[in-house]
């Protein structure tokens, strides 16, 4: 039967496949008598040889993928599955106690897990997490339940799942993976940003796709209009190689923009730069005709494994990203964990408000061994390309002056060895925190540049935390409010000399970009995938008209007056 | 041996009694073989018939103190603690298996604790909560362990615990409770905030409180200077009753201007009203000359209870209050529930970031039955008094607008019924959320007045949990992007006529008053014993001088530069 699920339009494209549920499954143990130990101790050996060669393979695929760093923890799985401590008393519980497989290694397991979390060697507790992932592998063989393994799928396939960790999409195969459907999330949740990065078709959102989803059901995610298509007819999917097609044109079109500049119908440059994750997202920037990089997040390089990257790890990084950009400017932003990106190994306790709290430049100027080793893997990097720093989440003056402080004393002790640093590296801010819109006119005495957050600028600002949906109408990017403080931002930084750019994802958004151009902003930075279409729509759009229109919304009342405003006049252009 | 805690000080004035711990004891139950059943079996006994007599003082006292509504959930206790059900199957356990009562009255409470868990049914459900409180009771007798209880507290205490509830705190006796301390918490934590609406001394965030004081132990809490002295020497004691003396003249020295208006030396009137959250707190506000009250926190109406307030028992309370002021304005604030304030017979969600959540106007505009009851309550109570209606956690005119339609649908279906409903009732906002500010000017077109809440302002503009002691440093009421938001409100209003007030904990700081009067604020709302020392600085300040101190401290660039500034100009006045 053909089923129809709406949901939100996270990243654009059509892609048609099948279905692929990557959902952890439930292992539910129960407790049962067996009458034939020999079969039962067979049955669970299988299960630890099948287990053990999986392993193997994914240990073999991740190094190839991801490099030996990230493959290592599937040593330690390894290890665990061939450790006869563990797989003795497995067996020995099965035999006297003629139980099942199943209860036998649950109940072994958890008392490991329960003796090896209570340890106070941080070493000794990490192995508990080993034993937890073995066991799941192990009761998942002997359930006959499989898991998913993103890194393990070798035809394209749409993925369908609750919601994608950082960690979920880091390990999805580009070549595959055609498209994705998600439970939760919005446009500017992780899962939606990372779709856009890695250009695949994505809707969020849906509620139900988990629920309505088979393995193997051939599915349409319609990035364009937000919809999902389950089982579709003949009918269906041929209209709709038929729109991808257009929107394969469309795309085409814009590809001759590609070494374009950006210029305005009355011949204002712009600059349009692109937001990364990864070296590997530089294809797609270079692509896709991107200025240069505005926003790098190097949380990635932090994510997904079970210790800080070190300052050489770091540094070819940047290198890499340094080079490939080939002299464009590459705006890095320092790293800003916490919130609702977590890093386990850092061990930070539990927070009542975490959008709210120790994240980001708090963290970084709190912990500085850890910003100091990421400024000097940047500084290093710096004679690669052209480097510009920016540090995320200031509120305060105070801690930009600390940070820039932190940041000169590590130059200066690489000179002092030796070492070659660029020369007038730009050091500016992101504006995401209300606070420092509203004091930017004396920021702006001190910075290079600011870049605005809008994502969080506008969650800040309404007090409406964007990944909570009972209070996702309040996510207004529009709002007369939002766009005062923008122009607060862009005005304070011209006064002063300096550029404003935008890294949120309004940077990208075809209504925001006429006001955005009307208030003067210098640089927008979007995910690499909107540019083109950005470029277009710039070209189309007079400089001194959207001056006229950006002056005139900011007196409108609602977000929705504002998006009508807009509507009109560009429908006018 | 004598000690000294540091912390913050959070509530005026010195208190020396006794020590009073009201922390949840560690109730451990082993498993324990026993030989001589009858023996087991009448201590469990006894621990049962201590319990009841227990439970049915309490349920007396608390009938007495709070209202047979609050007494009803002993009723419940009482029923479980006489149920057969219950207590068979423990004899018998005990019996049958040769075991300690502790273990087998855990074991039988935890079966049905379970299983009215898993029912479907709501009030079987409530049934579960009620058999783990009578459990804890007898298990507390049957390990020989003290439940502290407050409500039963009979002489001149100190409570000191890690923080206190507003729960916890509605039950202290204002009587007996001298004074407390705590192990967590900051300035504007509600324990602080009701250690100041009862008026009584208090240090809180001591880090150590309960580690260090022990029960008996003779305190002295100097909410002065936010010390507390653990079994001080008697020369400490001897200076300390000097000292709580000489506040006593000083606050007689204020006490003069109980009956006097608020007047700047330069003739300048402006109006000081009080915080309150419930009808008890019309003691304070008139003893310490309040002109009304700016902030009626209507949410303690709906905590410490099983289901909401009825509209009567809300109309009793809010024209109690009314009555009580004799006409002098009540601004009472809507239900702001969410946060962290919960209320557990709701039943919302668990959300990532409550702070930004779905809360205050944002719940009561989706459940709209439980705002039009409180609306309705405050229409009929109105004929009482002066009262005036205010709208918290607004951040669009679209929330704003759509509160006031409803108030407006429910007055009139009053009014078509024949129920007198005041004239003329002035409907305003809260301005705690940072793009209600930027927006001042639009709302101000359509609100009667506006109310400054610092405390949600300054987090959500700093997007720093204030209850976070790790970015506690972010809470900074004298950064200028909180003045200057603070002048826009200010300057809105009056450009429409309309006044404008401030009842977050900034309008009674002695620093923040002078900017507060050079910047035009017409009200300011604080703990009504704060209103006197306030009203003695303000007499002694120039409005016109403290204008020249406003519009200058505006362009300073830290928290700190505004607060040197402040006390420069201060002292010489």
């Amino acid at each position: 039967m053909s089923t129809l699920l709406s949901g939100i339009a996270a990243s654009n494209g059509i892609a048609i496949a099948k279905a692929y549920r990557l959902i952890e499954p439930e292992l539910k143990v129960e407790k049962k008598s067996i009458e034939n130990v020999a079969e039962e101790s067979a049955r669970f050996k299988a299960a630890v040889d099948m287990s053990k060669s999986e392993l193997q393979n994914i240990r073999e695929k991740a190094a190839e993928d991801l490099g030996e760093d990230k493959a290592a923890i599937f040593d330690a799985h390894l290890l665990v599955i061939s450790d006869p401590e563990l797989l003795g008393p497995i067996e020995d519980k099965i035999k006297s106690e003629n139980i099942n497989a199943e209860f036998a290694l649950k109940e072994t397991a958890d008392m490991f897990i329960l003796m090896f979390e209570q340890m106070d060697n941080e070493y000794m507790r990490e192995r508990a997490a080993d034993i937890r992932d073995v066991t799941k592998r192990l009761l998942a063989h002997l359930l006959g339940v499989q898991i998913p393994n993103p890194s393990m799928i070798a035809e394209e396939v749409i993925v369908i799942s609750e919601d994608l960790t950082p960690s979920d999409t880091a390990q999805l195969n580009r070549q595959f993976v055609k498209g994705f459907t998600t439970d939760i999330g919005g446009r500017t949740s992780h899962s939606a940003i990372m779709a856009r990065s890695m250009e695949i078709p994505a809707v969020v959102g849906t509620k139900e796709a988990t629920k309505t989803i088979q393995n193997g059901d051939i599915v349409i995610v319609d990035g364009l209009n937000g919809q999902v298509h389950i089982n579709p007819t003949p009918e269906v999917i041929k209209q709709y190689e038929k729109e991808a097609q257009a929107y394969e044109a469309q795309k085409a079109e814009w590809a001759k923009l590609v070494n374009e500049q950006t210029i305005s119908k009355d011949g204002h440059h712009v600059e349009l730069v692109a937001n990364i994750g990864t070296p590997k997202d530089l294809v797609g920037v270079i692509n896709n005709g991107g200025e240069g990089v505005g926003l790098y997040r190097t949380e990635f390089l932090y994510m997904g494994r079970e210790q800080l990257p070190t300052e050489e790890e770091q540094f070819e990084a940047y290198k890499a990203v340094l080079e490939g950009l080939k002299g464009k400017p590459v705006v890095v932003r320092t790293l800003d964990i916490g919130g609702d990106k977590e890093l386990p190994y850092l061990n930070l306790p539990k927070e009542m408000n975490p959008f709210l709290g120790y994240r980001a430049i708090r963290l970084c100027l709190d912990q500085q061994e850890i910003f100091r080793t990421q400024l000097r893997a940047l500084l290093r990097a710096s004679q690669y390309g052209d480097l510009k720093i920016m540090f995320p989440m200031i509120a305060t003056l105070g801690e930009f002056r600390q940070a820039k402080a932190i940041l000169e004393e590590e130059k200066q002790q690489l000179l002092a060895k030796g070492v070659t640093v660029a020369e007038g590296i730009e050091v500016g801010i992101m504006v995401e925190i209300p606070s420092t819109a509203v004091m930017a006119d004396t920021f702006a005495k001190e910075v290079d540049f600011f870049s605005i957050g809008t994502n969080d600028l506008i969650q800040y600002t309404m007090a409406a935390d964007r990944m909570n949906e009972r209070v996702s109408y309040l996510y207004q990017p529009y709002n007369p409010a939002i766009l005062r403080l923008v122009k607060m931002v862009i005005d304070a930084a011209h006064k002063e000399g300096k550029w404003a750019g935008m890294c949120g994802e309004m940077a990208g958004d075809e209504t925001a970009i006429p006001v955005l151009l009307g208030l003067g902003l210098d640089e927008f930075s979007m995910s690499a995938t909107s540019i083109l279409r950005a470029r277009s729509l710039i070209s189309k759009l007079s400089k001194e008209e959207m001056e006229a229109l950006a002056i005139s919304v900011l007196d409108l009342e609602t977000n929705e007056d504002v998006q009508a405003a807009v509507e009109a006049a560009v429908s006018k252009a």
